[in-house]
């Protein structure tokens, strides 16, 4: 099963609606589902909720609500409080890496909770007590305290890739073998020769030179095919200067 | 130096003043301060920017602006843009974790910029071309793109944590040596016969269990003291138990 979907994202008291929102964009662009408000309150801007949360408005509609935490996480094996605080309580938090993969893990099994709290003072104690784990992301100390839904956006982030959901864009050209470097890089010895430039004897420092460019970062089939056109081309430019110069030798006046 | 001061994120025509003021909190979160702006529209509302950007209307106040991105990003070694899509320019993107330790590395040598396009249809192709590396967050599928303010949030996070900026916070206490934690389970032990939990003959496997349930997680020495200390009140109890029936024993009816 895809344990994301055991993930159950617990905002407490949220003041603002486009928080709200924002943080149901958030959810979905990570693959997260379960939105719960805990102790919401009844003034909660709906019209901007749904504006900010663009294409993720079927989360807002979807979300269950709660008179308190412990009842919105009842169900729930692990429960992450998050905290910018240290302090009594707070001593054992750790970042959004180091719990990703055990939250993940317990997810395969039971529901889990994420929890976020008001805007204005993060989690109060009770409520950190009802937290089995406590995650503190890491933040400037000029500036800790995050904004609601990009706390959020950073746990989920942090879940989706240790989820494993996610496969990295592939290559489309796979890299190229060492053959057929070294054929571009006799290609463009010739072309570097017939053009002049560089002479016989400092060909094989240049081309050290060029090694070293070229080799700082792959080079897929592709770019080596772009890279030997251009070698051709080149050569038969300087054959083609070379062999209208043997025609017609430039004056000597 | 500290590298995250020659990173520079530059902003192509954001639509939302929201967006720009949420985009500087994320960047003082992460200790990134620098903010450009290429090709900005001159409707930006200032008044939501600055409301967004909460602590960091500093950075918004700072901003410099660029009539095109290629100004934005002219004294800069690395140029990364970011996408959602993929397709041609956009094929050899990467993960933000697997440029973050590279990118951290070139700006502690040079300034480096971190591009992202417009909130409706993200960088052109001209922009794109523009960029030196291409930055892809890993995202769902079912909807893949990001708020402009997250993807910042995302791709400064990987970059503060790549600088090594960040440490964890320190346990109050220190985990506990072996010899306390074996201390702790003979008075857990004595205690559990003492109040009649088990009996001498099943007392080895209730141990293993309940070493078990305590070296699931570290234990600090602080944790160690206080289940010694429920340990010995436990003891306490069941002895004073054992001499009360000594001097009285029950009625036998």
């Amino acid at each position: 099963m895809n344990p994301l979907k055991n993930v159950r994202i617990v905002l407490v008291s949220p003041l603002y609606g486009g928080n709200v929102g924002s943080v149901c964009r958030a959810m979905k662009n990570m693959g997260l589902s379960q939105l719960a408000l805990a102790a919401p309150r009844p003034a909660l801007d709906e019209e901007e909720a749904q504006r900010m949360a663009c294409h993720a408005a079927d989360l807002l509609r979807r979300r269950r609500e709660f008179p308190t935490l412990k009842d919105a996480v009842a169900d729930c094996g692990l429960v992450v409080g998050t905290t910018v605080r240290g302090g009594l309580y707070r001593a054992h938090s750790r970042a959004p890496r180091a719990w990703a993969e055990r939250l993940v893990a317990a997810a395969r099994q039971t529901p889990v909770a994420l929890v976020f709290g008001p805007e204005d003072n993060g989690l109060g104690n009770e409520d950190l007590a009802a937290c089995t784990q406590l995650i503190r992301i890491p933040s400037a100390p000029a500036y800790p305290s995050l904004n609601l839904s990009h706390a959020a956006m950073v746990c989920a982030y942090e879940l989706f890739l240790a989820a494993g959901q996610y496969e990295a864009p592939a290559e489309v050209s796979p890299e190229a073998p060492a053959a057929m470097r070294e054929n571009m890089f006799d290609k463009w010895r010739q072309a570097l020769l017939v053009v002049g430039f560089m002479k016989e004897d400092k060909a094989d420092h240049m081309m050290l030179a060029l090694r070293r460019i070229f080799g700082r970062s792959p080079l897929t089939v592709k770019d080596v095919k772009v890279l030997v056109g251009i070698a051709r081309q080149a050569r038969w430019c300087g054959q083609e200067l070379q062999k209208q110069r043997a025609a017609a030798p430039p004056r000597r006046d």
